[in-house]
C-alpha cells in the first residue's frame, strides 16, 4: 500500500499496537530534547529512577528559557542540569547558545529519526523528515530509561502547497494562513504532511517555521518529506552523511486533504491575543506600534533577521519605538555579524538581547501597558509577554521590519512605494556557522558515574512517594466545582516558577487560589487527605507540579465526576488515585471535613473498575478508568518507582 | 597665585560662598544627567514644581538601568521618561543606546564643563576636564529650575603620575591601586585630581575608567586636564570643535599629595565584597570561576571589549565558563562589529546582552550561588550582584579575559607562555561610530507645550504636601533604637522598587523591618504622626523614598538623638521637621503611642533653635539645626513647594 511520510515514520518506530486512528501505540524514540523550564524536573525524576545512563540514540539538555539572572536561582539551575547531563550521559547546551529547536536542527536534525521534546514546540524538527512530538517531562525521563512514547494513532493531514509566494510573503504567513482557516484546535489528534509542488520553493528553515506552529494548531506533530531542501540544508551545516530521503509513496492518501495555493497569499498577522485571530495585515493597517520583537522558535533562521536587517538598511526606526532582536543562536548571530546584517540593525535603532527564548515566554522585552508590540514569535496568549494588559501581534519578519519602521501596522508591500524598497532576497552563506566547540558532548560512562548532582539551595531531592495504602479512612479536604483548572491547583507565575525545583517549597502554594488554608490543613491531616471536584478537574496546562506538590503535602485520592485528559495521566504517573462518581449527583451531598474510607483498595483496582466508598457516613459508588499498566503505577507508587523496580 | 584644574573648574562656577575647604559655596551647573532609576522621581518632581523648561545648559534623560522588561513596569516607565523628556526640554536617550555616562561623554562631554548626575558615577566625566558630581534626585530637579549646585568646598588631592604601564596592566589597575591605598573612604571631602608625566600614555577613555572609580574612593570629583587626550578624543567623536584647553598653572599646587609610578603597578583585583579589598591577582592565582562580566561603566571604551575580544580571538572559554558580555552602547556595539572583535568573542562562548549597566546594578547576569564571577564593573557590595550569597571580584578586562579562558583567576602575564600570546594592544578607529538619531533632541518650547506626561498604571504624581502645621498634637508612632538605615525605613529590593514611581504603593512598605503594623497604624492617625529615634537616624543610602512615602503616611516630624547627613536635608526637602533632644536621656521616658504636643511651631522655627514638646505629658526639650533656607522650605512644606512660589 502506498505510505505518506507520516505512516513511514510512525511505522519505523512502532513497537507496540496497531495504526487504526485513535488507538494507543508505542513508539521506539531516538531522540529526546529538554529545555531547562522543563528539564530540571525530569534531571530530578532520573535522579528518583535511578537511572545510570540514559539510553536514547542522544538526549539534549538545552538551556534558553530562564536566562535572565536577577537573583541566584536561574544560574544555580544552570549549573545543576550541566551537572546531571554529565552524570546520566546527556549532550548539554549552555545558556547563551540559543533556542533548542533551531540548534537541534542544525546539530543533531536526522530525516527518519523520532525526537520528543519537553517543549510544546519540538515538533518543528518535522521540517527535516523527521517525527517530532511535544510531550510531558515524564515521557521524557521515561524514554531516557529506554520505554516506548504511548500516543493515540494520530489522523493524517496532508495539507497541498501549489504555486509560489509573491514578494514579501513568507513562511510564517503560510502556517498563519492555516490558523486563519482552522484556528488553535484544528489540528488535535492529527499529524499534518505537507506535499505538493509548492514545497520546492521552500527552505528547511522555511519548513521550520511552519512546523514550529503546527503547536499552535493543536497537532501531535508536522511532517515534511526528506528532499532536496533537507539535503541543502544538512550540506550547509556541514552534515550532509546523514542525509535520507524519505518522500511520500507515488499514490499516497491522506485522511484528511487541504490545498493551499501559495500564490494566493499575502501578509497576515494574528491579532490579540490568539494565534487563531488571523486577519490580513492590509485590514488592519494604520494602528500605532511601540514595540517589534523579531526572534523565537517560529521564526529562527538567519534570514528571518536578515530580511529584517535589509529592510532597515541606513534606515531609522520610528521615534520611540523599541525594536527588540533575539538572534536565534550564537551560530546565527555569528552569521549575521559576517553578512553584515547586524550592523544594519543596530544602527537602525535595535536593541540586540542575548540568544534564547527571552521574550516568548515572558522572560523580557514585556510591552508597555496596552500598547501594541509586534512580534514573529509563535504564542500571544494573554499576559504571556508578562505585561498584564499586553496587545501582541504574531506576523512574519517582512510585517515586523515595516512596522518598526513606520511606527504603525503597515503592509510590507507597500514599502516598495513608500520607501522605494525592493524585496529583499538575502543570499544565504553556502555553509552556515557552526560553533561545535559551544555543545558539551555526553562523559563517557566511567567519568559520568563520578559526576555529583550541582545543588543549589533552592533544587531539592524529588520526594519519594509511597504506594496508596489497602485502607484510607482520611478527610476531603476540599469539595470543589466544575472546571478546576491546573493553574487553580498550581499557579505559574513569578512568585511560583521560581520553585519549579523545589517540590517542598513549591507545595505551599498548592491550590491556594481555592482556598489558603488547603496547604496547611494538607500538613495537619497526617494520615493523608483527598478531595473532591465536579466536571473536568485538571483542565489546562499539561504541568506536572498540579499532582506532585498536592501529592507531598498527603494527596491520595481526587474523587471527581470528570477528569481532563493529561491531569488524569499525570493524577496515574505520580500514584495519585483518580476515582469518578457513578451518580455524578453523590457530589451534592458532600462537604469539606466529611470522613472518606476506601477499604481494599489493592484487590479493587486488580479485580475491576467498581469501588465503593463511605464519604461523610454515607455509601457512595465510584469507579476507574485505570489501564492494567497504570493500576500498576498506582500500586507502585507513581510510574517513577514503577520504573525503578523494573529496571 | 597659581591653580589647578579643579581649582580653576570650581572658580569658573562659583556663584556663592568662598573657597575656604569644608564652607558651602554654590555652583552654576551647566548639564545634567539623569538615568531611568532615578530620573522617574525627578520627572515627578518637575511636574510637581509646575516647570515649565529646564534652564540648564542641557539636559538628557538615559535609560539604561531597568532594561530587563520582565512585566510592564519598566517599559511604562521608559515611555514616561520619553514624554516628561519632551514636555521639559530634554534630550532623551532611549532604552538599548548605554550607558549613560560614556554616551554622555562621547555627544555631549566639554572641557570646563560643570555637571550633576543622579548616579554617583558621574565623576567619570572628569575625564574630560570637566567638574562631575553625583547628586540626589532633587538637587538634579533644582539644577534644572535654575538653582545652583550647594556642596562643600573640597579639599584637593594632586596624585602625581609618572612612568608608564607594564604590559598586561591597565588603567583599571591605577584606580585599583589607588583603592589598595586608601579604601572606600579615601576620596571623601576632596576633589582628586591627576597630573604629571604619566598622564600622556592614559587615553581619554583609560581616564574614564580612573575617573568613574573615584566614586568607590568616596571622592566629590575626580578631575583630568583637558590636554591633547581630551583633543584626541573630541576628534574621534566627531566634536573637536568642543575641544578647549584647561591645565593646571606652572607651579600649581594641592592640598593633599600622592605620587604613582605606573611602571611599578601589576594586575590587581578586589576581593569579594568591597572595591577596597584589593590585592595582586598574582596573590590569589588557582581560585576556581564560574562567571567572567566583562562592560559597564567602569570599563566602557571600546579597547576595553577589543582587548578581551584579542586575547580569546580562536580560542573557546573554559567549559561550564558563563562569559557575560554587556557592550556599552549602541556606538561601542557598531564598533565591535566592524573591528572583527564581536565575532571572537561570540565564538570564544560570549553571552552578548543588551547594552546597559545590567548585571553592575543586579539586573541580570546574576552569578551562582558562592561562586566566584570576576567583573570590569566599579563595585561589589554583598548581594549586589543579585545573589544573597555572592562572590563578586572586580578586575581589569584583561585579569578578566585570562580568567574566562583558564577557568580559574590568572595573572594576565602569564598567559604570554602559558597560551604564547602576545600583550595585544588592539588599533582603535580613527574615528568612533557616532549614531546620531538616536538620540532625540529637545522639542521646540511651544511643541514641547503641547506633550502630556504618559503614566502607566504605576506611575501617580508625586504628592502634594502641606507646610508642618503651626500645632500638632499627634501620637508617636514608633520608638526606635540607634543607626535605623534608610533600608529600613523604606527597604529596596525588587518587590519593592518597581513602585519607585508610586508613591501610594510604596508607602505601605514604610518601616515595616521594623513594624509591619506602621502603614496602617499611620493612615489611622489622621491628625498626623511623630517617629522617635536614637543616634544617627537615616543612615545609609541617599534614597528619598525613605522621607517621601513617611510623609505621605502623615509623618510631621522625626525626634531623634542625632540624624545621618543626607538623610536629615532630606527630612528638610520634604518638609519634615527633624529635631534632636536636648538631653538625650529624654528617650528613655518615650513609649509608642504617646501623645507629642508642639505648640507655636511656626514662630518658634523662625526665632531660634529651641522648641519644648509635650510627649507623654512630660516637658522634653528639642532643638533644631536648620539653616534660614531650610526652616523656609519647612514652613513651604519642602523644597519643591518653595521652588514653585519662588518661580
Amino acid at each position: 500500500m502506498a505510505r505518506n511520510v507520516a505512516q513511514k515514520l510512525i511505522a519505523a518506530h512502532l513497537v507496540e499496537g496497531s495504526l487504526d486512528p485513535g488507538s494507543e501505540i508505542g513508539l521506539r524514540v531516538d531522540q529526546t530534547l529538554t529545555q531547562d523550564a522543563t528539564g530540571t524536573m525530569v534531571m530530578l525524576e532520573l535522579e528518583a529512577m535511578g537511572l545510570d545512563r540514559i539510553r536514547t540514540e542522544l538526549s539534549v539538555q538545552y538551556v534558553d528559557h530562564n536566562l535572565l539572572q536577577t537573583d541566584e536561582k536561574n544560574p544555580d539551575d544552570h549549573l545543576f542540569l550541566q551537572s546531571a547531563a554529565e552524570r546520566f550521559g546527556l549532550w548539554f547546551s549552555k545558556a547563551g547558545n540559543g533556542v533548542s529547536h533551531p540548534v537541534h536542527q542544525a546539530h543533531f536534525g536526522r530525516p527518519g529519526a523520532l525526537l520528543i521534546g519537553s517543549d510544546s514546540h519540538t515538533c518543528a524538527a518535522g521540517a527535516l523528515g523527521m517525527l517530532a512530538i511535544g510531550v510531558g517531562g515524564l515521557e521524557i525521563a521515561m524514554a531516557m530509561a529506554g520505554q516506548p512514547l504511548y500516543v493515540s494513532t494520530p489522523e493524517i493531514w496532508g495539507v497541498e502547497l501549489t504555486g509560489s509566494l509573491p514578494d514579501w510573503v513568507s513562511a510564517k504567513d503560510v502556517v498563519l494562513e492555516m490558523l486563519r482557516r482552522h484556528g488553535v484546535k484544528g489540528g488535535v489528534g492529527r499529524v499534518i504532511e505537507y506535499h505538493g509542488d509548492g514545497l520546492k520553493q521552500l527552505t528547511a528553515m522555511d519548513r521550520h517555521v511552519i512546523a514550529n506552529m503546527g503547536a499552535e494548531l493543536g497537532a501531535t506533530a508536522t511532517v515534511f518529506p526528506a528532499d532536496d531542501a533537507a539535503r541543502t540544508y544538512l550540506e550547509a551545516v556541514g552534515r550532509a552523511d546523514e542525509y535520507e530521503r524519505w518522500e511520500a509513496d507515488e499514490g499516497a492518501t491522506y485522511d484528511v486533504t487541504e490545498h493551499i495555493d501559495l500564490s494566493s497569499l499575502e501578509p497576515l498577522i494574528a491579532k490579540p491575543s490568539s494565534p487563531g485571530n488571523v486577519v490580513t495585515v492590509a485590514s488592519v493597517v494604520g494602528e500605532d506600534v511601540s514595540q517589534v520583537v523579531v526572534g523565537s522558535s517560529a521564526n529562527p533562521g538567519l534570514r528571518d533577521f536578515a530580511v529584517v536587517g535589509e529592510i532597515l538598511d541606513g534606515q531609522q526606526i520610528a521615534p520611540g519605538m523599541s525594536l527588540d532582536i533575539n538572534p536565534t543562536s550564537r551560530e546565527v548571530l555569528a552569521d549575521l555579524i559576517s553578512g553584515g546584517w547586524l550592523t544594519s540593525l543596530v544602527t537602525a535603532g535595535g536593541r540586540i538581547h542575548q540568544s534564547g527564548c527571552m521574550g516568548c515566554i515572558g522572560m523580557g522585552q514585556a510591552p508597555a501597558t496596552g500598547r501594541n508590540s509586534l512580534r514573529t514569535m509563535p504564542r500571544n496568549f494573554p499576559g504571556r509577554s508578562g505585561t498584564e494588559e499586553d496587545a501582541v501581534w504574531l506576523c512574519s519578519p517582512e510585517t515586523a521590519a515595516a512596522a518598526a519602521l513606520t511606527g504603525k501596522i503597515t503592509d510590507p508591500r507597500t514599502l516598495e512605494t513608500s520607501h522605494d524598497l525592493a524585496y529583499p532576497r538575502p543570499t544565504m552563506p553556502e555553509f552556515y556557522s557552526t560553533v561545535d566547540d559551544m555543545l558539551m558532548p555526553p562523559l563517557p560512562p566511567e567519568e559520568a558515574a563520578k559526576v555529583e548532582l550541582v545543588k543549589g539551595p533552592n533544587i531539592s531531592k524529588l520526594p519519594d512517594f509511597s504506594p496508596v495504602e489497602d485502607d484510607l479512612r482520611v478527610p476531603a479536604l476540599l469539595v470543589m466545582g466544575d472546571n478546576v483548572s491546573t493553574d487553580e491547583i498550581m499557579p505559574a507565575g513569578s512568585r511560583v516558577l521560581p520553585f519549579r525545583s523545589n517540590i517542598p517549597k513549591i507545595a505551599d502554594f498548592s491550590f491556594v487560589r481555592i482556598d489558603e488554608t488547603y496547604p496547611q490543613r494538607a500538613k495537619d491531616a497526617e494520615q493523608g487527605h483527598v478531595v473532591i471536584a465536579g466536571e473536568n478537574y485538571g483542565q489546562g496546562s499539561s504541568r506536572e507540579h498540579a499532582v506532585i506538590a498536592p501529592r507531598y503535602l498527603g494527596l491520595r485520592a481526587v474523587i471527581a465526576k470528570s477528569f481532563a485528559r493529561i491531569h488524569w495521566q499525570n493524577l496515574a504517573n505520580f500514584g495519585i488515585l483518580g476515582l469518578a462518581f457513578d451518580d455524578p449527583a453523590d457530589i451534592e451531598q458532600c462537604t469539606q471535613g466529611d470522613e472518606v474510607v476506601l477499604s481494599g483498595i489493592h484487590d479493587a483496582l486488580r479485580a475491576g473498575r467498581e469501588i465503593t466508598a463511605q464519604i461523610g457516613g454515607r455509601e457512595v459508588g465510584l469507579h476507574h478508568d485505570l489501564s492494567p499498566r497504570q493500576v500498576d503505577m498506582i500500586l507502585a507508587g507513581g510510574r517513577i518507582p514503577l520504573a525503578a523496580q523494573e529496571m
